[in-house]
């Protein structure tokens, strides 16, 4: 595509008529504010591939979009993936690699791992949540490092692998019912912990409120939330952090 | 007053007509019950000696108040008492001990202090509230520990007092915002421990709703939760477990 | 495990080397601190034995865990235990005691029963979770006396076995719709209560949020709140509080 | 005004215009159906007289609007009157009976009190809102039956007073905090039953909504609900269903 | 039973010795206070008899229940039953009148039908709740007025019939989603109007919180509020208001 | 401002440089676009002049904003405005027509007056925010009819205004506490009704949310709502489709 | 039927019996009001033929309600319509258009198609709700153009078709999770933006809740709301609006 | 202090007593597992000097805090500072730099601005939260760029100034309302978006709320939250985040 000085460029030379360009200008509005592209651009603009929200979508659609990303990409990451779309997705592609638990599906060959991200959580049953979150890191290049079933309730789980989590560029804290793993990690560490609650619990926890309120009420520095369960928002943001930790500024002089 | 069988024994007798006798049976239904007891001797129920709430009592009323129970009990205590009222009490009773953090007034000498409950508080913000916890139990003849300013945030704090915390019959955990107090304590001791929300906190604490809701779901075991800013209800609370600690069951054979 | 003196009693002796030791210290900082201690040694720590969770836990984890905690323990309780779970169980273990209404799962011989929790309910829909708190006081030590479907809607149900609550050493009350057993009962006895709001109800009773305002509310003294359902947890506390009762305070002098 | 037949019969006369008649039943289409009047002949529809709601209007309309009413309807009752509406009142008619407890205001005499109303409240920082009931239940024509902090915390207060309750025919239960007397009141009665929630208490009551909701929640049979402080409410519908006792059915052949 | 009196009597005479005389003070201590008595009472204390809440209950326990209360008292109700629980009961006994929308079920001669309450709902969707209501008064011996599908949206389908609304001694007003019915009603009747809820809606009616705030808000007088779904409380507080008018106050001299 | 085409034309003809009009071409993107422009575009782009929002605005920038609006559009509308304020602006410009009901600041003559927009309210209460949404229709162009004190609970005090309703092209329903207005008025008409919620009511009322939620839930057709007092925002848009009806569609062939 | 007129006219004439009369006006009191008309003249009075909400009904009331709006209106939308509904339908009238994204089922030929209405909607997900909006908007006569997928979070994709949403009479946006997508298009359009919040997300999207509290907030003017998945009353509304554009005002003079 | 080594190594040397040693270990357990520090260490650990959160703090105590950390800092964050407290400040230290807007206080010489950090707000009422966001961020050392007045309601404002966003290490998006800024900023740039929202609105903005709950559901991929009016955590957080893209991972090989 060509840019608006080029445009201009030929329109100057007479090369392209005067209708044709303003065409293209208003077609592709973006290209010339310099920051917008078009969707099979995004690894471009964002540096990370395209990733596939499966739940809910047909079976048709589904397999057609991931074959095309994964022409493109080479690799592709679907999130929220049931058994059965990802018996559809193998049907046509035996090396997908799918994990039940965190329901994620990853097509090709993962990038060099690099830095280092942590992802805690607090019990068993909040590990499908914190698998999607480390299973997103490492495809979008992260290193990961995994400290599982550490819940509060049992203190000396947690302090016993602080060394792991406080070598981390950036931590991922995954709890639920009451919620209390991301403050005391963001007590202990000094770069960014990224929570997410979980919907586990019952009764008073209204399905990760509890924990959600926990989170965003944190007297800890350097906490921020992300949705209940959502898993693969922690994953793509830690590698976010991670990539700037590991090449640096990308933008600056 | 008389039991039913002494009221029996006098209608038999002839010494009390048969109107008179169903009249007193039918006024005093709750002794013939064996479990209840009119108001002037629910220190004699419970143990304890009746409380005044402060808050919204005319002045004339609260000064009557604490007079009766002063000369009935030989000790008061009043909750939620604002400075203006202190002074009315202290102009009749000089020996008044009012502490204006936790709004409480004292009257009489304290009990010995026996047992041994923990008073922790995450942060000085929260100080009302443990004060108020402590000040009750104390009031009601538990030794207390206070153990301030150990929020979760810098659990070092926390960690370098356990020995006190875990030596107590009975720990009253006192936390605003995300309250995570409440759970690490517990997971830590194995005596009870009794969680207090606080109103400290801005945003999405929601005046101590978030803080409710971390403690009531906490993953923890031995942990139970009063309303927000209840310093009272836990201290007393603290102190009926301290005495059934001190003193056995009471009723048991 | 050695102790921090004979730590450093072997260090002086030169038995063991700086390294070695460090090294030891380090791995098990807890052992140090003197409070907290493997999760082994958990039943060492609070008196009472590990419970399993059963709920989402898969079959083989499952029936692997009761195994591992029935050869160490001697006995095992089992919570949130599905029909289908008990089966599996018992297949190992035809000893296995399950109750489907309180969906707990008993192995092992109980310990003596001492003391005295009473564990009342409104109605008989509130059942299932009364008797999650009976099962579990027993299984941790407590005698237990039910006084069942005693709402305040018919008081003299409840009036009628005042007797036997009030020689408890704690009352849990278990109660949904409007939970207003909880107050009631607590102004009644001079020992602490526990209450726990069921999601039993419908409409505006918003799956148990209206029997936990009540609750968390209650103008009672001597009262305090589990979550919704939470049998367990208010089983597990009144056997603490009954074991101070019955044993006075473990750490006095 | 004239019915559809006075204006049919002078059209068929030819005292009435067709244009003019037209018009006539148009603008008063309600006088035709027989159900609704102008809002001056308000007393005559629901046999109560209108009643001023003084929070907001500016003086010189709340004295107008009094002023009217108490010419065409003999007496007036305001409610939420602040003193300062109060005093303006008073003015103007010294006979003015205000109370600052309940913030009603009287004008007129009061007619003969016929039937039974009860109002109960649980603790003396509900007494605003009884009295509000009260006074307004009053007006409207019922003998009232002030049956005051009768709390359930306090069961034997309710209790001794039982026979004044039972005798009523229409129970008005005023609460704040949890709520619960309405619950144990409606277990012992055979009428009806209006439970009002007050704002009373703080923290988890969310100024009233916990004691709605445990009233509306309640598992008794015959008891409703008002909005939270809507003394006025409970005293205006506990006045209708004491006159349907008194008169019987009003519209029975 | 005898009553104190006549205990006393006995005693006087010697014909009953004190232990005796004390034990039977003691075991019906809610005969000597004149207002409650035991459960198979309640038709004589409440003048209704007992009603079976079908939900939940256990077949063998629900058709025991059926058949001992059917023999007691002539004649049952049964609601929120399942069409299941409905054929165990017409094994029994064939007579018995299930009606499937309102999953309510009678069993034996309805007592004469007196008074009259007018039971409106707004949508055919509210119907099963309408229905509920107006079998239960009916059961309880209320003449009932239907006036179904009358909701606000098309005004005239309720003015046309406000004639037989206005007529009856209690109104009530079933709807769900926004819940305006009752106000309108409320505000065209002289007599009371109980509100009720429905589940009825989607999206923020919030399975009937939004119908239930409508109601509780209304600025109509006259009104007052039963939980969603509640037809049952409605009716029987209908049949109680009705049961005043039709027969005048129960206990005024 | 030249388009892009004329911009094009220049650079073919060299009147324009490359660099200028890629300059020129990316610092006004939007009006490349054809939809968006430069906020002192506004008026032109949406028909409506820009309207000052007062609440917060601190004295000095208040009054230069106002007059730098009032220069170019020749009129003004300000809303939120305090007295304060007003005075403020009257002191410049002694023209100023200030509302102190619905605190809203007009400057310039009101344009003529075209269409017909009707605003209904339901009591005198609500009035602040139904005499905003009338001053910002009428400031907009609209002919405006105001429909006041017609709430649901005097049905006849609306129906004997519905002709003045009927003929609207849009409707306005403003009202607080349950709300019904907007449904009733909905289901009477054929053109839009706005639904503008209030925060009038107390207790459970929740500043305004009951009223929201009853309109958003509303069963009647042809019904939207804006947020809770948002008279403006109901005015605007009433003021835009009332435009619509008036001159037709204005980008129709 | 006779307007009140003609009834009067012969009255006079002595044609009609006053008592005749009288009852004609009095069955039919809103023809007289000349604003509420029999439903089945619905489509007289608001130009827009009864639309069917089919969730709930039983097959037989569905079949015979349609077959009857069929034949009186020559056409029939259904909504919220099952596949077994719409099987039913068809069996009955095969050329039924049943589209099950939106669920909606069309008998009868369109109207001409006028006007232009746009429906946006952000995801893919939001589709069943956007389509709902558009096939009942094309119902009731106007001209639809669709623009779906163009959620804020790729906002070029949302620029790139501004062209088509600006020259719509009134615009419907639809979108879940954040809901951002009305807000952005009410600030590039001049008409009005109808916003229908989804329940489509997760977590603390709270099934719709977040979307409609984003709507509801909007900080651009000319946006109003309809209840969570409402994509009927967003249709419905929107081709009100696009009536008075096409049409122009339907009752100025 | 010792470390774990060295205690051991004059232990074995016997320069330290097995208890002297034992002590030493059991006083600084946390030195000994090497993560924390005591607080006067928080610097060290975390790289940040301690801020002061000024709210709530007593005068004397607020002044000791200030000069305490000046004296071992160097610099000196205070936050939620009211005028009154800078005042104080300010008169122990003239050199204060006192922002009123964002109630921050800042001494001593800001470090090296490095790397980038945009801060954007949607609306001039968001300002005093962007504000403390950025000097919260600045005085960590972060280059700091503000982009304020950019709501998603006037689109091209934003878009006019994404140069300066995308360039950015980290952005902070502050909004109240509908709080969409987010969303929108997060689907235009590739490194992360913390989002904040504002108490600013009214109605149904529930005091941020609102805002809360439209930044925790979006559907932007990057994007966290963090309480509301939370700009210091907001400016925290970025700091971190931005540090790490400055310096890189601070603790890889």
């Amino acid at each position: 595509m060509m840019t608006t000085e080029e445009i201009l460029e030929q329109v100057k030379a007479g090369a392209l008529g005067i209708d044709e360009a303003a065409g293209m200008l208003k077609q592709q509005p973006f290209e010339d504010l310099g920051f917008a592209k078009p969707d099979y651009q995004r690894s471009l603009r964002t540096g990370f591939p395209e990733v596939v929200y499966c739940e809910g979508k047909e079976d048709a659609f589904l397999t057609a979009i991931v074959q095309k990303l994964y022409e493109k990409n080479g690799r592709v990451l679907g999130t929220r993936c049931s058994a059965h779309q990802a018996d559809l997705v193998k049907a046509a592609f035996p090396e997908t690699d799918y994990d039940p638990v965190s329901r994620t599906l990853i097509l090709g060959t993962a990038p060099e791992a690099t830095g280092n991200v942590a992802i805690c959580c607090a019990g068993t049953a909040d590990l499908y949540c914190a698998e999607e979150a480390a299973r997103t890191a490492a495809f979008l290049g992260a290193k990961v490092t995994r400290v599982y079933d550490v819940g509060v309730a049992g203190l000396h789980r947690l302090l016993s692998r602080m060394e792991e989590i406080t070598s981390a560029n950036c931590v991922v804290a995954v709890a639920g019912m009451e919620g209390a793993l991301a403050s005391v990690v963001a007590g202990l560490v000094e770069n960014p912990v990224i929570a997410v609650p979980t919907h586990v619990g019952y009764g008073a926890s209204f399905h990760g409120l509890s924990a959600l309120l926990t989170m965003i009420n944190s007297c800890a520095n350097g906490i921020s939330v992300v949705n209940i369960d959502n898993g693969f928002g922690a994953g793509y943001l830690a590698a976010q952090i991670n990539r700037l930790a590991v090449r640096g500024s990308s933008k600056s002089t």
